[in-house]
């Protein structure tokens, strides 16, 4: 959920935001900045993040939602790519909210944050962009095509220039699983795990008001086994090695154990569901 | 010890400079930076360091005292932050020297820095700054709170406006020892070591320069042992696996293990007592 | 969106880049960066990388060739300085293209870019530069002496202000090895090994291109021993273990291990020969 006071917005022009899984051992995020810099030189670009865990299109897709809304309007280039060089579409999108702009391959890494930005008004195929830097290499698209573009963009060239037209509808979807209530229970799915092994759920500290209160215990049934958990809001209300569930600072639910890894607690794997509902219901 | 040349001060407005321990492997710093890009859309930041080890905020004090008289004036963020959430004090503090403005934790972080340029001439409790971004997060306040905070600020809105006026001498100090000159002997403390086992003391070359001279052999007594070290330049004036003294590249007096680790060789506790003497005294 | 953008009007001055073996853990680079804020508070500061192999002036030198050319034209500023405090000199030097300027020491980490931009039309020795920072300490000279110059140079001081004029012909150049056809072999050499073993090559795509074609296999003599590997676009063309020739993206011809390390496999020293030919030849 965005931040509810309106942020004072002084120009909406000339920012680039980055996220990638290159990484900052190596010069890949170095020249996807000279590239921009030679196309848009005035343009402020932001790093968003670049440790997004190699390859995980999803783990991207969620900090990319969850952050953007708290930077300027502008451009929002994001590469994790892992068909870089295959047949997969490379993509700008232009969204509803204060024309925000998002350029990255077409496998769902943008679409949750065009979503949180009043969905997709047009799109533009950028595989071939007159604005690419020839030749294009097979692996390093960033600096090839999708830096040059996000340059330009930002720069003011017009977004229709950039490519060929395309159907927001053929986009790649992300696909997530869906928090529901069932009866006094949240039925949440474990969606990505950060290094220390708190797991980010689908469902709301919102849907979770549905079936227990900040403080309570709640009983966690994963994995075919049943656990205690404090819904908390912060992990020093409870014990070493014992469960919580709370909202974590991206405002999502999620579960960890305080000074533990929660992902081995309980042997979650991608996309396993979580049943959560008041110990004493 | 501040550079003697007079830097070249072109303009003293719209730099913020920014430490932490977040670390670069999530996205915390950037949504900091994009949260002052609203705030700030002309400011220049300049990211110090985001490597100080999780939670320690004496490292990230000295640090932050030892870089910032290279950085222009300007308002000077930082974040080492392990009571977050808990009822520590938020602030913003006015220093003497070129109207300097550092925003923190009131925790110690800043005073060490404060100190190096004038002491503070001015304070404001921040927690509740109508600057912040609601609702505030229980853990991340460098985005709900300090970045706005720190935005506004280089921005150019009154200081005063950040919060509520509070009594400097209510600020909380950071417990530093402090060396002396004891008839011939140099008494330091272990301040921090890096990763490498180089362990910076509180002493400074000016004091060192009472009891000894570059070149010197030098007794080196800590935790009950009694050693012989070089007061030297560079690590190359020593054998590999010998103990040097020497001022490092941030102007403090270190103690080093040529290619091993003096915290490990001299078994120092935090704040250890060494006493250092010409060895042939 | 913003509005118009005149025309594709690339501007030479206020971009300085940055390399260096620095590392992001401390603060050197942010020191740094503060330091070009003084001098230089309206340019672009842009990190090409601080990850460089500790004191590997090869492979920074190589990096530093195959970002460059990819950055808007300004001062290049380079760091990878394992003699330091000793007698090396330090230089800015300026290129016949664009009137790029480098600037770091002088050990051959600056050649091969410069060599790229057409050639060094003019040099001067810094170490005592009037634009230094007193007193000069002894291992951080990136701070006290690159730092000041690289930023009065970006701010549009005189390049021949910044010390003593030098004949680029003393320049302590970089000892590379250098690739060579020999009747239907093309005879190359190892030149430095990324994190994944991926080993970096002197020849060129086009110079393969006289012994072998893309898909063909090659026969890789290496170390007294002959393997087949394909001449490959991709890594997915070859099997998990295998090997391939490619070009990479920094447009260099490089030997891989799909999934493992070539650098192992092949075990290359520093400057070892490989023997490349077609496998049916």
């Amino acid at each position: 959920v965005p931040p509810t006071r309106a942020l004072t917005l002084h120009r909406a022009i000339g920012v680039i935001t980055f996220l990638s899984d290159y990484g900052l051992a190596d010069e890949f995020v170095g020249v996807v900045h000279a590239v921009i810099a030679r196309e848009a030189p005035d343009a402020r670009v932001i790093d968003v993040t670049h440790g997004i865990a190699r390859h995980d299109v999803r783990a991207g897709a969620l900090v990319l939602r969850d952050a953007l809304p708290f930077a300027p309007p502008g451009v929002h280039l994001a590469v994790v790519d892992p068909e870089v060089g295959g047949g997969r579409r490379a993509v700008a999108l232009r969204c509803e909210e204060d024309d925000r702009l998002l350029v990255g391959p077409d496998n769902g890494l943008l679409v949750p944050a065009a979503e949180r930005f009043g969905g997709i008004v047009e799109a533009v195929e950028i595989s071939h962009s007159p604005w690419r830097l020839e030749p294009v290499s097979a692996t390093f698209h960033g600096r090839d095509l999708f830096a040059p573009v996000a340059g330009r963009l930002a720069a003011g060239d017009p977004f229709a220039a950039a490519g060929e037209p395309l159907d927001p509808g053929e986009l790649v979807a992300l696909e997530l699983p869906e928090a529901r209530l069932e009866d006094g229970t949240l039925v949440v799915h474990a969606l990505t795990a950060d290094r220390f092994g708190n797991v980010l759920l689908d469902g709301s500290a919102e849907q979770l008001g549905h079936v227990a209160h900040l403080g309570d215990e709640v009983e966690v049934r994963a994995a075919g086994r049943t656990r205690r958990a404090r819904y908390a809001r912060t992990f020093a209300e409870v014990g070493d090695g014992e469960l919580l569930v709370y909202e974590d600072a991206r405002r999502n639910l999620a579960v960890a154990v305080n000074r533990g890894s929660a992902l081995d607690e309980l042997a979650l794997a991608p996309d396993a569901e979580l049943r959560l509902r008041r110990a004493d219901a």
